[in-house]
């Protein structure tokens, strides 16, 4: 059984960590800039040394396809280039680059394939420059019109659509991933979080994506002088905040133990230290694989009464997101070349959004993860060691040649 | 027995109403602004109408003047001018307004005095301009030192040295407020809170400032990403802050009813809703006259584990003040004046700071309080009808002529 290389996988993350090299351990590599721009360069020359054949579609999605024995559609694997400000050097970028040395091994060992087995980059998944995230594989999937895509604007007032028409990797629309030319998708990516890490997993096999909820809570009160207002006559809205947060604390965990909830957010008005907050709001990120807790959890937030501490108390959601399932059979064989390989896995959903959610909705799609060393992620101290990157190679490699003999 | 009059104190407070005026029923009008300065060329015009002779002092302080009938030390009464953004017509101006109503009815009904009767403007109150509060009655009572007060700037980066150079109000230090040349000092304020409407009563009889303490507190925990770090492996910063605003809450509520305490400002890094805060930062602000209450709220935060939620806790004294205690005699005299006109009063210490506790470090002082309506103050509703603010000028020309006679 052909295996992927050390060596080359190292250079690869060493080469594609200088593009936007923060020079504190991290990239900043904003979708479009010139650093991404470089990195797509970068893998560009790397696939047509392969003899990979190139395309892009209108939404400067990167084909890199290796054809196969048969008029076949292919099977495409990859993940994105782009980073967060102050971002890790495997935040998407290792799933392109295990792609790329599965492709590699492919070609360097003329290992036989019957489908062609194509690598992309996906173009905007942080959201990080242009918002929202995923942007692109959300146009090519259906998700957001392109239209208002176009029109989004980064810090310096630059639209999507201008770095679009100005990089150099705008092609056809006729080039979108569709049903008809590729036939499978798998992303490897890092977990983001502690749990392969700390139970010494090698390997997520990744049934599907979370389902969740974003809300945000607004307490009014009345602001008043630290000094002259009297408890009893106080309507504090940071103290009815504090209840409340306490409350979604002791009734979410009750919940079922892998329900996360977050309240990453607050912000207290007119936040002076002598002045008695009258409106404090603050957020609630809660996510689960089973839409039933996700229910329980708006009933929780149903559940909070119209007046806390004196204080009006209003809520409305944000956003939120179905449970995704990826494909059965593609799964089972993530975990079970995995095992093949030796090495040892975890069954979980992950939290954080992926390309791979919105592409699984045209063609059967799965994900692989990696450990993520501390569960660090989205800053500079993200990481995962190389063997550990190893071993999702070999694994993409063997699920892309299990898909092929499917 | 002689009264302020009606008509007159409405033409005063309804004039300087108009210097600074947003518009909105309030005023922005920063110390030594174009603003400030109208209203002291107002308050300059109208003294020498009077007959007052006018002096200012180095730090810009104004003193105007009725000489009395014996070569005596002066009764001082007035307030500052400066108001903060968006502030109302009261604060501070009211006492300045009635200082100088007193003054007038003095003059204009020929009240025969002994001792010289000097209406005041005390500049930079608010510190809303120049940090800090209080800054102009503190430097001359040594509270605060001119040379760094001096190289104190505005947003704009104007140093109080050069908005007093051009102000032309800068005079001599011999001016400046002293044991020798005054005797006693009467400040008349609204009350900035809701106590004296809520209770029916006319007088806040103030019997001095309360002591107070202000800490910061900072939560560190750890980041971590909203959809991949199980409950079990968070160090969650807000919940850490949450659980110790509740034990706050839950310990001084143990205490003196008459205990104030405000978390008024709240931060948390990096405050993003998809991630789980690593460093939240609260203040707490607590007001008592008795430093034995102040101590045992110092028991509590220090009761407080250095860790909370598997969260750090560490904290520190940003300020605090020790109780002011105003004069006996005078209070006496404000109480007793204000039953003779057939007010109802209440004896109370302030929560906010006056220059007034300054002043009195040098001369016997105390101050009158007039009720704010719904307890509104430091914004543009900030009010008290003309016939509440009538009483107090009643009260305190009637305590200006008390002592007078002592």
């Amino acid at each position: 059984m052909s295996s992927c290389n050390l060596e080359r996988l190292k250079d690869k993350i060493e080469t594609f960590a200088k593009f936007g090299d923060t020079g504190n351990g991290g990239i900043t590599r904003f979708s479009l800039s010139r650093e991404a721009l470089a990195a797509r360069a970068e893998f560009v020359k790397r696939c047509e040394r392969l003899g990979m054949i190139i395309t892009t579609d209108d939404m400067a999605n990167v084909y890199a396809t290796i054809s196969g024995e048969e008029g076949l559609p292919a099977i495409i694997s990859g993940s994105h280039a782009d980073s967060v400000r102050q971002g890790g050097n495997y935040d998407g970028i290792l799933g392109v680059l295990t792609a790329l040395e599965a492709a590699e091994t492919i070609v360097t060992e003329k290992i036989p394939h019957r489908h062609p087995i194509t690598v992309v980059i996906w173009t905007n998944e942080e959201g990080a420059r242009f918002e929202p995230a995923m942007m692109s594989s959300g146009v090519i999937t259906g998700k957001f019109a392109k239209d208002k895509m176009l029109t989004s604007k980064d810090a310096e007032g630059v639209t999507f659509k201008e770095a679009l028409e100005v990089s150099g990797y705008m092609g056809e629309e006729k080039n979108r991933l569709s049903a008809d030319k590729y036939m499978a998708c798998v992303e490897l990516h890092i977990e983001q979080g502690p749990v392969l890490e700390a139970e010494g997993v090698d390997i997520g096999v990744v049934e599907g994506v979370c389902g969740m909820i974003n809300y945000e809570f607004t307490f009014t009160g009345q602001a008043g002088h630290a000094g002259t207002t009297p408890m009893k006559y106080r309507k504090d809205a940071l103290y009815a905040a504090v209840k409340t947060i306490q409350y979604l604390h002791d009734e979410l965990d009750k919940l079922d133990s892998k329900l996360v909830y977050t309240t990453g957010k607050i912000a207290a008005h007119p936040n002076i230290h002598t002045i008695i907050p009258d409106v404090v709001k603050f957020t609630l990120d809660a996510r689960h694989q089973d839409p039933e807790v996700i229910k329980q959890v708006l009933e929780i937030i149903k559940a909070i009464p119209s007046e806390v501490e004196k204080c009006q108390v209003s809520y409305q959601e944000a956003w939120s997101r179905a449970t995704v399932s990826f494909y059965p059979k593609y799964i089972d064989y993530v975990e079970s070349n995995a095992k093949k390989l030796g090495y040892t896995t975890k069954r979980l959903y992950s939290g954080p959004g992926h390309d791979a959610q919105f592409i699984t909705d045209v063609i059967p799609t799965t994900m692989i993860f990696v450990p993520s060393v501390g569960g660090h992620s989205h800053c500079e101290e993200e990481y995962t060691p190389l063997e550990a990157c190893l071993k999702g190679a070999n694994v993409l490699l063997d699920t892309i040649l299990s898909i092929d003999k499917s």
